[in-house]
């Protein structure tokens, strides 16, 4: 951490100040020129509270050099993060496709498509029980009863069932999901990453609209700083101001991870686009770049689907995207799992 | 809502889709021309989902014409909504400058902060007992004892309290709070919004970190169709490519908001700016373009202060931008409300 | 400036980038810690490359501390700049006001509404002859002819008079322009910049769509560097993902910038909102916040101007804005000029 | 292009704006509801100034359907445009990949890079001999001397010549470049986009810093509509909040792009992250979606780069991303194009 002092600083303050950085149990080195004063602090500054430093008056701007987080960090953990999902593996040299509609709406519809993406060779089945809508008017998701259709479609497929919790309160009735998905808006919902924290169950973790990389990590971290290691990352796309797409997919983000974390990491290109076109290309070019798994909203029936119809695949159009996917998959050495 | 059909559409698509948009119970007007077809909605469109309509394969866009949420709406309540928090009224024609520091870190801090905030003219107390921090190795706040702290402050001045909730299951810690804060984190916790909508609590409402203004008003939609209509909107600071502030104050909310809704509107240039040297200045911008409140943060030693120190004021800055406030406050007709 | 060294950095790469650094005349302060390793660069850094020196490979990061601009530095010119336009004062004790339509169109429309502004209290005029368009469709101004308006407008209201550039090569028709306004979109067209850095004139400089403060500040210091001092700044709304307004007007960069620089500083609520209803609530906001222009658009109909209607107000609204302007500036201790 | 009424607009008012808009030669047709009324205007609508139709009193708001630019349009030319380069097709089945030096800096160093590129694969030559810089106090560039470098360059390897223009001024000098690039600052800088639409030359245009796809694709139509039909898009990261990247790179254009316009695109990955070791597998990612060419910076020597080093390839590493990018290439179907 380098904390570059204002200008007329006295000694004393200064010297106060390096006493009162005593406390975080690292060194303090001063560097003095014409203009400028700095401080350099060295060891482990994770528990330096930024903030508290910057509020100091003598204190110009401080910079943050290590990281603020440990358990994600590769630098402590070099090795990839490979979590194991009913014999699947994400994280590791498999390519994961978690695909199923947005809402889980009927059980009829869940378990159809449930079928058809397990024909057409997706690996793991998504479904929005509890659905986070921007109006209070739209329909917010079956909830416990989705949860249960869910669980049949496993029955009936095999595929391991991935599904979003909105709300701490709700954690019981995960118990028996095999990912639970913490959505963008909960994506800084700290009271339910601790919760998921002490829970022994994967958890795939959304960026925020806003959120910056580092605070996808911070997030990760609550949860494994409560004793849950098993998080997967998922980029879905970011707030800007464009317009022709919902968001922004930073694919960029994927190689930029890996650098700084051992986690597993996820693309969303349904969400990313919002445009049922674009997904194929964006999933083609996210497996080229190296994500370990992809999510791809898939409808039996996207003219009726009762949300996100003009992001969804038919069966069809899913199982032609798979087709490339498969064979791209194989192309870069990560070639999609075997069901079954 | 306007809905712009492809280039080709079959006359046989377009009165399926006519007909499918009767289940809304509004009336579908179709305009031809040669280049394109559209079909106005005419009706109460409220409950129609745009997702659905966007999702059908003729569709090549839709826009909603009539705002998507009627409780906030101005145009069905065009009175100003004046909320009563003991004796002191939030939307109306005096100014409630709501003060106090970040964290409740200590009661003698809480306390001796909330004397000082009140001799200056403040009008309310906040103070946060949750709080939501970015990484988990920083203060989380004193949570229950914290809210106890408050309500002695409470009792020693009589201004009322107002702190931030983080999660539904913490809703009882708040009976006795005035107003319930709800941050810009989960501004759009939808679980939260409508645990706060079955209160008969005043809810302070923050716009997100890279929320709309429709989102803001959608949110509060959803406390609203729940039953409480107490909701007040909080501008903090949106989230841009700028970092020379936190964030970007967007003041121009106030008077577009004002045109929207019949809802008061508080400004924080605290979180908005992240700088002191900001907070008065933007604090006397806000009551000159119209807001119902201010949020500012004060704390007796910002440079121990546990969070946020470098946007607190100390008292007696605080002091001598009450004294402005106040003066501004007066000439624009909207006069800081009197204590006691 | 602060340089982090990667891990593994051995001392022969050390010492070597130290001697490397000697040519900026910069000394060099190594910090050695158990992580990680700094070297703080005291002296005048605002000639050292900060990208040479990122690419350096066992450079982890580099943090200015010093501010990369000197001319437009207010450590090193504590003074405001006063900038006088035909005797009227741009960074001083009173406000002025620079009113007038979008694009000139006629001689009568723009001789009108110089004659309705004056009237109303508006002591510069603004109007466009070279107009940036979105669509090459659009009108692109009356150019040279539109300039000879503007003339005759001086010539019939004494209103000094401020139009905007768009190429170097149309440089020789501003000889007789009082203000040279670059648009947001030129903010950072460099080679314009440099050019006007050699001419005499004031050149109001805007922020571009999506440029930081410090851009801004770098665009000034290109123009001063070449010996023209006289720049006032203009912040006309940023880009970011709200829809509602057109930009979004960010009032803290008054008081930011004031703190940074001794230019002086215009506020364009016209551009920034988009939308006439906004424009008084914002320029009242301006006023108290400490800017020392504000730009307005005005029309005598707007409903039949070619560009921009939507912001203008008419000379009555005009006139309205006025009032309230004039006694807030009043009563914030910078009152409107006096034109005569 | 939809009309959407205000409330309690008279019949009168709009059959004033029904009969004011036919001067556009579009067929007006009124859909009249309960709580609204809309106008659609039918025919060709480019050349309706959405502004003008905007500042009407009775307008609430208008929505495009029809894009606004038409030579660039994919709907009215459905065939892919192929640019020839020197042989080199652009846009067509072949990959171009043109890399070289962010700046030409030395002869020695342009020529040397040139053959280290051209051995590894490269298919152009990039180089910037006019540098856009933030700071007027960094290297500018060479100017006529980088110009001619780059001739002996293309001399010596058959390379053809790919390098920035900043001024319409310095036209000349581009007479016998290959392809004439504008960076992201003069994006919209429409008198050199218009001048470039009376040369006869390839220009590669990059989207601007903030700019939408729409507003490239009308500076597109600004160079077209001159009568220069060559024009190739280029996404080169845009910019967000996030700061661990340059910029974000936005790959779904790729494919939304080609949906919108027969424009050969281009992915600069460079300039994209800021960051060398994200270039190879962003350069891969862009060939698996689509992109027809590739720009990226390979320096001989990036530690002693006069600009971008900390983005920049060696010549190694630019040899080992031409071979996995000749393999993706070849894999997808749209090979890079062969030198001699």
């Amino acid at each position: 951490m380098v904390i570059v002092l204002k200008d007329g600083a006295s000694k004393k303050q200064i010297d106060e100040l390096i006493n009162w950085l005593t406390r975080f149990e690292v060194k303090s080195n001063l560097v003095e020129g014409v203009h400028s004063k700095i401080i350099g602090l060295v060891g482990d500054t994770t528990s330096v509270d930024i903030e508290s430093v910057q509020a100091k008056e003598i204190v110009e701007t401080v910079k943050r050099v290590q990281e603020p987080y440990k358990n994600a960090n590769r630098r402590f953990h070099p090795e990839d993060t490979v979590i194991d999902v009913r014999g699947r593996k994400l994280g590791g040299d498999r390519l994961q496709v978690i695909a199923g509609p947005c809402s889980v709406e009927t059980e009829e519809q869940t378990i159809k498509t449930a079928i058809a993406v397990k024909q057409a060779g997706a690996t793991m089945l998504r479904g929005g029980a509890f659905k986070p809508r921007t109006s209070p008017y739209a329909f917010q998701g079956l909830g416990k009863e989705g949860i249960d259709i869910l669980k049949k479609a496993r029955a009936e497929t095999g595929l391991p069932i991935v599904t979003e919790i909105m709300d701490v309160s709700d954690l019981d009735l995960f118990e028996d999901v095999d990912i639970i998905q913490v959505g963008a808006r909960n994506s800084q919902n700290f009271t339910l990453l601790k919760a998921l924290g002490r829970c022994d169950k994967p958890v795939l973790l959304k960026r925020g609209l806003s959120g910056t990389l580092q605070e996808l990590l911070m997030s990760a971290e609550y949860i494994m700083s409560e004793g849950n290691s098993k998080v997967i990352l998922c980029e879905r796309g970011i707030r800007t101001f464009e317009t022709a797409t919902r968001n922004i997919l930073d694919l960029a983000a994927v190689p930029l991870l890996k650098q700084k974390t051992h986690l597993p990491i996820t693309i969303d290109p349904s969400h990313a686009t919002g445009i049922a076109s674009l997904v194929e290309p964006c999933a083609l070019a996210a497996t080229a770049i190296g994500a370990h798994a992809l999510e791809i909203e898939v409808h039996i029936d996207p003219e009726h689907a009762w949300s996100d119809g003009a992001q969804s695949l038919t069966p069809e159009q899913f199982a032609a995207t798979m087709e490339k996917l498969r064979s791209m998959a194989e192309f870069v050495g990560r070639p999609v799992d075997i069901t079954e």
